[in-house]
């Protein structure tokens, strides 16, 4: 792969004139740049610049709207109702969760229902930010149907992540982001491509039969991680995703869906915790003796230490040439 | 094995016989004999009788608190506080979740810290009665350190089970409750027992190495179930049942265990959500018609159904003849 040398200034400006010569207004296009370029910084790639062209291909459709003015509402004090305005994620996020913070801090728990959404990048970007007010964090999606419940053949989950954040007040929080999914859909296309096997338990033949592979795979459909319970977990993620926010279920978002290769119309709903109020005084401490424990046991790691190891680097990163010259092709 | 046909009514008898013989007032005898009669009416056998000797083993050293009176607070109008009085968890169940879910009726979501109580149950019990109230249910507990995190070599979760319930007005909820382990413990000490393999991944010998006999396992450590990514979940169990609720790491529990067979001190972390308020009206509706594609799918299965079946039927249970035995002789 030819890659060339960008500072994240460097990828920030890329991207800001992808969004902006494509529809997007100044909040939106600053939003999505902040997703971009802290996706690219933490070397998450897969929701980086490799996002630009998806995101772009919806602007253009009109299916997603570049200007839109998400709109915070309480329900009640702790449930709270963002609703997106059919554009995409990110400045709906910046706007929802100081408001889900200031209620956790005030209840010590608040829910949000966000839909009329267009969500196409990670899910650390939320739960990071609502660890920043020293709350535990969780944040869900659903998409549409690649992934069969276990024991079943047909698709009906989305890659379904999930993330959960730990506050750690002095330190980078704790942060799992993960699809439920036994494998990404970017990683089975990679080992098609590559013409690499997959490990049994990545997916199905289309007729839901398992294969190791991935170009069967890719015309059947994923499985989700860890059998029966991995299964549970997906499914978890669809009811809060889409049936405790009213939104679409994965099944729902791809039959509505002009399928231009940017992502569906879908919900989230996140969730805050003060562990302040919840566990009082002390509790961080507390935790603390807990990581120390874990981090003493050779071979653990725990959830995004390694994107937060990345950060702390502000040379260059190397970015798919190829990738960044579709990108100056779509803003010009 | 050897069986006798008790109904539930004898099932229930039987055990209250222990437990008052041993030290429990009426009203955690009368908790702790619903938890066992349910357990048993729905074939979840390793949380019926079978628990009754470590219940009565905990009673006896005076670990536990036979006439503990569980005493709920609100720290905040969405945060419950539940200190258990060193009793068994049924009683401080059954007083707390009336609390939780008026105050998630109320404000649309609420969450449930307890402390200084005895969970040796499973844990669908609180979120079935959480989905009873028409809400969304989830709960969480940790135990002592028997499951090495993924990569490492050295036990630090517990088995760490969740539950999740999903309200479906007029049907039985949709209700998942699972260890994070690979297997249970249970089914580790039977495969030893009666010589069996178990599959490569349920846990590691002393050493920190991968086996499939299930004895080294006992004299090393299980796994979490699928890999990194239940390894995650298992972690986030661990934070959420004693981090955010102030009560014992699985660490901390062992370490002040006095060993008597039954469970350790340890909290529990509840959480619950009203739909109706976070959804709207309709929510339940738009479910039905998810659950219904989810039901189309052969070989897919709702997690708890079986229990729900299970559940209809009042004639007789077969239960092992010896522990019956055993139970009697405790009541003596």
């Amino acid at each position: 792969m030819n890659t060339v040398s960008l500072t994240l200034q460097e990828i920030g400006e890329l991207a800001a004139q992808a969004f902006a010569k494509n529809g997007c207004d100044v909040a939106n296009t600053e939003a999505l740049v902040r997703t971009v370029v802290t996706a690219e910084r933490d070397g998450s790639l897969s929701h980086g610049l490799f996002r630009v062209p998806g995101y772009v291909a919806s602007l253009r459709s009109g299916k997603v709207n570049g200007r839109a003015s998400p709109r915070v509402t309480h329900k009640t004090p702790a449930v709270i109702q963002a609703h997106g305005d059919n554009g995409y994620a990110p400045l709906l996020i910046e706007r929802t969760v100081p408001v889900l913070a200031e209620a956790a801090q005030k209840l010590g728990v608040a829910v949000v229902s966000a839909t009329h959404t267009y969500h196409f990048a990670a899910l650390w970007p939320e739960t990071e930010a609502i660890a920043a007010h020293g709350l535990i964090g969780l944040a869900c999606v659903c998409y549409t149907p690649l992934v069969a419940p276990a024991g079943g053949g047909k698709p009906l989950f989305g890659t379904n992540p999930i993330s959960f954040a730990w506050p750690r007040p002095g330190r980078s929080p704790m942060v799992i982001d993960m699809a439920t999914a036994a494998k990404a859909l970017g990683e089975v296309q990679v080992a098609a491509r590559d013409g690499h096997e997959v490990p049994l338990g990545t997916g199905l033949d289309a007729g839901g039969k398992l294969t190791t592979d991935p170009r069967e795979i890719l015309k059947g459909m994923l499985l989700p991680f860890g059998g029966h319970k991995g299964s549970a977990i997906a499914l978890m993620v669809e009811l809060l995703a889409a049936g405790a926010v009213n939104e679409n279920f994965s099944f729902e978002a791809a039959e509505g869906d002009n399928k231009d290769g940017g992502p569906p119309r879908g919900g989230e709903f996140m969730l805050a915790i003060s562990p302040e109020l919840l566990a009082g005084p002390g509790w961080a401490e507390h935790c603390e003796k807990f990581f120390a424990r874990f981090d003493a046991i050779e071979g653990a790691r725990l959830p995004g230490a390694r994107r937060h190891r990345n950060r702390l680097s502000d040379a260059p990163r190397q970015v798919n040439a190829e990738l960044v010259e579709r990108i100056r092709r779509l803003s010009a």
